[in-house]
Parts: C-alpha cells; structure tokens; sequence
C-alpha cells in the first residue's frame, strides 16, 4: 500500500504535522506540505465554453498524489472550524482538475481505488467543534466516490507541541500507526 | 442599519449573487466581491516573535466592512460541502487582522455589534449536506463574539439561474429581504 | 394533497404545537398527539426467529398516517437536543412496522410518495443545536425512501407562549403556511 | 475511579453490548442495562405549579449511577442516527431528576465531577451519519457541565456478533480500555 500525507498547515512542525508524524512512524510515506507548492486560486469556469485551463503551477503533484497512492492522509489545522484555506484551494481546484481534458477522466477512475484518513488538530473543544469539518470529508470522498473514511483523528492543541499532551489523540494515532503497519 | 454583502463566488452573476440579490432588493448594501480583491494567502505566524506582517493587499475592505456595518450578509457557493476557497482564505486571514497592532482591538471590540446572515447555494443535497457549514458559521460568529447567527438560507442550484426554481429558497429570501426592509 | 401533523410535545399548547398551528393555518389537518396514544417500547426483535409480534397498541394510527396522507409534519420540542422520547419511540418501532407481514411491504412502498416537514422549537440555541437533529431526520426520511425533506424551522422559546417572539421563525412559518395552502 | 455502563439497547449479548465489553475489559464497572428497568414515559411538567411528581419506578438508579461514578460509559445502538429510544427516555426523565426537590440539587452539584464516554454501534454508515448523535451527547454533556466528553467509539455492524469485523473500532476500544485501565 502506497501512502502520501497532504499537510495543509502554514507553519512548520506545528502540531498537525507531529501527529501526522506519530500516525506514519516507520512506515514509508510522501510528504506534501502545501505550503510549499504554488497553488493558484481557484476560479469556477465550469459553465465557460473554453473550461478550465491547464494549470501552469504545482497542482500536479496533487493529481499525482491521487494517482500514485492508494491512502491519502489528509492532515490540517482546524481553522475557523474548518480546513486550512490552503487546503481548502487545494480540493476547490480538484474541481478543475476532475474536468480536465487530459488527465481528468484517469483521475475519476482512479478515486475508487484511493482511501484517506483525516486528522486535524484544533484549539478550541475541537472534539466537538470539528466534526463538521469530519462530516465535509465524508461528504466529498462520497462525492468523489472513494473509499468511505474509516478513521480520523481529532486533537486538541493550541501552542506549539501542545498535541504531546492530548493522550487520546496519541494513544488513536499509535493504534492507526499499527493498523497502517499490518497493512503496508 | 448598515448591511454589507461579501460574495465568495468566483463566477460573476452566478446563483450565489442571484440569492444573495433577492434578499438585498431595494435595500442599500456595499457588495464586496471577493473574486475582485487581491487577498494573499494565509500564513500562520500566531506563534513567530514578529508576528504577522501588515497586509500589503485589499484585506482593508474586509476589516472596513467589519468596522462599518451592522449586519454582514455571507453569501458563498457549496464548493466540497464547504465555503469557497476565496471566502476561507478571508476568515483566516481574521485571524491575522485580529492580531494587528493598528487595528487588531478595534476589530475585536467591534464585533459584539455586528450581525450577520449566511447565505449557501449548492448543487448536491445542499439543505442537508450544507449543514455541517452552516454549524461552522455559529461556531466562527461565536468565536468572534459576534450577534448569534439568527438566519440562513440553504438554496439548491446546479446550472447558471436555476436557484429561481428552488421555490422555498425564493420564499425565505422574500421573507428575509421584508424582515430586513422593516429593521433598515 | 393530504396532511397529517404528528406532535411529539409532552405538554399540551405548548410552543412546538403553537408553531405547528401556524404552519398548517387553514389547512386542513388530521392532528396526532403523540401523547395521547399508547405507544409500547420498542424492543429490537429483527434477529429472532418469531420477529416482531403484532402491535396491540395505537401504533396503526401512525401507519395510517403515513399509508394516507401526502405531508407529514413532525412536530416535537427539542428535549437534549434530539427530538422527544415520544417521538423517538414513534421511530423506533417504525422498523417494527416495516417488517410486520401484513402492512409492511405496502407501508414500504408508500414511503416514497410521501414528503415530510419537520418543526423544532428549542431553548437552548436551537438554530445552531437544533442542527444535528435535522441532520437525522434527513438520514430517516433518505433511509425511507421518503421526499427528500425540503423545509424545516427551528423555532427559539423556553416559557409557554414565548414563540411568538421568535420573528423569524413566524416569519417562515408564514412563508410555508402560504406555501402549503398553494399545494392544497 | 468508579465507572458505569449505561447499556440502551433493547437486544441482548448485541453487537453495542459486547462493545462495551470490549471497552472495560478487566475492568470493575456497574453495568446498568435500561431495557431490564421500568422506566416511565416522560412527562414535560416543567411549568405547571405542581411540578414533577415524584419517580415510582427504577429511575433511581439512573440517578445513583451519576451520584456514585466517576464515569459513565453511555452504550447504544444507532436507531434512526439517533440514540434508542429506551436511552432517550433516560435522558428526558433527567429534566425531571434535575427538578426533583430531595435529589435535584446534589444531582446538579454532582455533575462536574462525571466524565463521559459515548459506544455507538449501526449499521448504515455509521462513521457519518452517528456524528450528529456524537454532536447532540457533547452538547448535553456541556449542559449538564459534566467534563467535555473526550471519547467515543462508534462501530459499525448489522448481524449479531459482526462488531468484531470492524477491526479500527476494536483497535480504538483496546486503546481505550488500556487507557482506563491506567486511570482505574
């Protein structure tokens, strides 16, 4: 099983990356930060005679990250009780990338094979206050007809290291780390 | 009352504004379109020593409409059960603006009085599968302190002005466009 | 179109029933109190070998109600944020119902031709904790095979009467009232 | 730490029962199954002068069970993406206990001290459409001002005995157990 981690955070080694890190301990993944690609806007030309045009930046490596790898995780700081913009633009571009001429239509066929997990890391009762964000994620790999989400972590953090001390989170992120292991 | 609609469509004229007009009729508004602004993206440096650097973008238009407004109308597609990107990018960047040193307490101190509306249009199942989008609002407005978010309207729509079918939205935009004639 | 307005208050007047009256102003009715019919337990038989036995309760009332009328309105304050234990057994002896030999395939194949409201009245933030039980009543009516539930109000009130100051809520109860009377 | 199950399902040895096992495997616990208890209907007697008349059933032990524990294990099948309806009522009666004028001030006082988990086990997609129920028991958890609900499991199975093939729900309720252990 191929494995790609897509870190939406904007700070480096923040605690979303850390439990993205526990998560795939020992265990062979790509690791893309979005915050180091160049990812343009997204700009809704669906219903424009020409489409969407190629993309000229780094949005590649997204498709490619969905074709190349069977588990996609999906790690982002809860801002604003929802995903990081960043990866927010990151998914609103998948929208251009699925209609596509060229490698749109291998995309689509390609969703079924692809599963993901999602973890987030927030400040504020994210326990709660992001299962919205969680019932989104559902509601698009639905959409995109992947693999239904099977596991997600949501951990508590606010200064930077904070997520050491969230043991349920830890203690979720060792049980995943072992269940990708058996797998891989 | 002063009321502000900012749109988060990227397409110009789409069902989003269409919606977003009906519950403004004959009510002065400052509409800010987002697809027209420039607004970098959001980098988090909440936790760096210098903290975040002035804006050097149009995000001044965001924090006036904030400033200057009673009610705030959010009008914004369903792009992957969420926000649009470009309105994303806009709350996270909050983040940045209510850290200012210049204006960052007046912000904050304003918010208490400020109002706001949401307004979603989307193509898949939006009265149920906007929900969770609907419950990120509440909790954003309560962050900020905000007046609780006391209306929305959920509109279905696919193709350009199909949202004049969607017969009940029409009707709670009527509804809303009198209450808001009768506050005005 | 034929109406049936299924109340799951406890009490009698009190708001949600309030909020009902005005959504269904002169139209014509059947009323179901859930309080006033004897409605056993539900107990999960699905598994056992005799299945369900029949019901020597009221329960045909709600059968008739769905096998009758085109609209069902579902009434019922908001007791820990979910609907009423009244109502909730109402549901739950539905899956009863649908597996009884004599009325369950022709109750099964009802479902589909019938559309369904929903009113909630709540005293705790219920336009923003209210919306997880709109999110189940979605799933339920899906999992019927129902119409996909096109219209809801979350009522605000705590003291008996208090609903009329909730204007917007009135103002959509006015706005489905009209609605209703044009499908009539 | 004293911990209780609190068992709502109407079936037993089912698939939520042996769940909960799993969860406090090795572990004393007081396990309270709703469907052996006579509990009453529930009965909104909030506003009249009279009040809530006294409980002649077994609700008493609902009552202990918050008195005497540390935490509450609450254990139920998803019916209809809600909790059952023998565990709602338990929930409604509360309204009535906190009323109650012999034990309804120290129920009350007693209630920051408790600390929740939450099992649910369904059957039609239960990793979404239970996330609704999860948001409804942290929202009366901070309610009542018991502890932030921190854990649940929710586990997906339709026959009997098929919990044990939802081998990241296992994995989750063998962390958990170690963690309670390490607690107890």
């Amino acid at each position: 099983m191929k494995i790609a981690t897509i870190i939406g955070s904007t700070r480096r080694g923040g605690n979303t990356e850390e439990l993205a890190q526990m998560v795939t301990a020992d265990i062979p993944t790509t690791i893309i930060k979005l915050s180091e690609l160049t990812l343009h806007p997204f700009t809704d030309l669906r219903h424009t005679k020409e489409g969407f045009p190629s993309a000229l930046d780094d949005y590649d490596q997204i498709v490619q990250a969905f074709m190349e790898n069977d588990l996609l995780i999906f790690a982002t700081p809860l801002y604003w009780y929802g995903m990081s913009s960043l990866m927010k633009t990151m998914f609103d571009r998948l929208s251009q990338a699925l209609r596509d001429e060229h490698y749109g239509p291998q995309l689509k066929a390609r969703m079924p094979s692809v599963e993901a997990i999602v973890l987030v890391v927030g400040g504020d009762q994210p326990k709660l206050k992001a299962l919205p964000l969680i019932q989104q994620f559902h509601f698009a790999f639905d959409f995109l007809q992947m693999k239904p989400l099977s596991s997600y972590i949501i951990g508590e953090a606010n200064q930077p290291g904070e997520i050491k001390q969230d043991y349920l989170a830890l203690q979720q992120a060792q049980a995943l780390n072992k269940a990708l292991k058996n797998k891989v």
